[in-house]
């Protein structure tokens, strides 16, 4: 007799979140679900690990019949925990989300929903992130729910690429106007950063992060293009960085001082 | 007349560290510098950027004669903050580090050093960070700060590759033992991550990262390989993460539940 198969949930919102409820509720009828989740909000940690401090984690029961645990630490070190500490059992998928917002183009580097994703793939575990291109905690995930279980059926019942994870995101329409799922690349897209400077109540300065999303991407095959479009966007995302078609260019520099 | 061309200085160990003095001393004659740096220690926080709370800067006389901040927040957050804000005009180079420690393969994505490198990149500033194969903080930084100004010089002298920053790892080694520079690719190499239980005074438990980093790749391409073989090693690092490679296999996937 099988075994079902082990799903890894995390998240970067932490276990309090709506879209991990959501998604817990998503897959736990594909197989043994058990959630490693954050504490508290971790939006925004990218890769970040734990390196400098301790780690704590314990059991929580927010989610019915499913093992679950608050970690102290990022998304990463999530992953990392259970993988090595947690789990039983290898996991047969790493699922993270649903997102609150957005997490396409250069986003994939910001986010710790991704990044725990990343970590997944890094580990050799088929790994997908979910984000709901809405940032309201009363989101609605009908939509998103429904995608990733025909995601999660997909990952389970095709051949998970290699290195890989995939970055998906869901736009915040009813189900019934969403178009399909587009296997995207990610957009040439950026932030441009701006500053809030403001004074506390003590008179010293502060600044906050704002800044405005920027596409000068005009593909048609790009995950902003097809978010745009009504489209589920799928981007498959490696973690080997190495900009291999600039080697034969650095081998020509000249050098000399 | 021209002016100067600005040279803007942060990594992840902290405007006090021995690493980023060094660095400074081996730029501060190519021209304008000024240092942007987290004031403590951010190592592993890869390309996290504070977005649910505020930053502070400050101006700190560490280095003489050199405009100099300390920021609150992440690596990220430092150059985010100078290229909006502190900087009175765009640099014409970002260098990053040197930091106690290897970043090479895999390390690229948990560095707070590479991270800062790779923000440089996306806004569209040639960027290199350089790492010391030493976690000490009293290394030698000789062999490291003269391969510094070696490829500082060939990046202000040479066409500095679009969307591509460079990660660049010196061995711990003395000078004259260093063979030169091999550009190379990311080694798929891991850290087989272990974690240490401890109980606190109190009774209650918590975990510290430990691991041990596992190289299986076999390429004598790769940074590693450079590294054990007594070369700086140069890798070109890109942040597009598309797995370009497997979407046609995406396309062909079968769905349904």
């Amino acid at each position: 007799m099988h075994e079902p198969p082990l799903i890894l949930v995390t998240n970067d919102d932490s276990y309090l979140s709506p879209g991990i409820k959501a998604l817990v509720e998503a897959v736990k009828d594909f197989g043994e679900v058990v959630v490693v989740a954050p504490d508290k909000p971790q939006s925004g940690m990218g890769h970040a690990i734990t390196v400098g401090n301790i780690l704590r984690v314990h059991p929580v029961d927010r989610f019915p019949g499913i093992e679950a645990y608050g970690c102290s630490g990022t998304p990463v070190d999530c992953v990392k925990l259970a993988v090595t500490h947690l789990l039983k059992r290898r996991p047969a998928l790493l699922v993270s989300g649903i997102n609150h917002g957005a997490n396409n183009s250069i986003n994939v580097l910001y986010s710790g929903t991704m990044s725990a994703a990343v970590e997944g793939a890094m580990e050799g575990i088929p790994s997908i992130g979910f984000s709901l291109c809405n940032f309201s905690w009363e989101a609605d995930f009908q939509a998103a729910t429904h995608y990733a279980r025909e995601l999660v059926w997909s990952a389970l019942n095709n051949d998970f690429p290699l290195k890989t994870c995939l970055n998906v995101n869901i736009p915040s329409i009813p189900l019934n106007e969403i178009k399909g799922i587009k296997i995207c690349r990610q957009a040439e897209a950026y932030w441009a950063d701006s500053y809030e400077k403001r004074q506390d109540p003590h008179g010293s300065t502060y600044f906050w992060l704002t800044g405005m999303f920027e596409n000068r991407d005009k593909g048609e095959d790009t995950d902003v293009w097809a978010l745009d479009h009504n489209y589920v966007s799928v981007v498959p995302v490696q973690f080997d960085m190495t900009a291999h078609h600039v080697i034969a260019q650095l081998n020509n520099w000249t050098h000399g001082e």
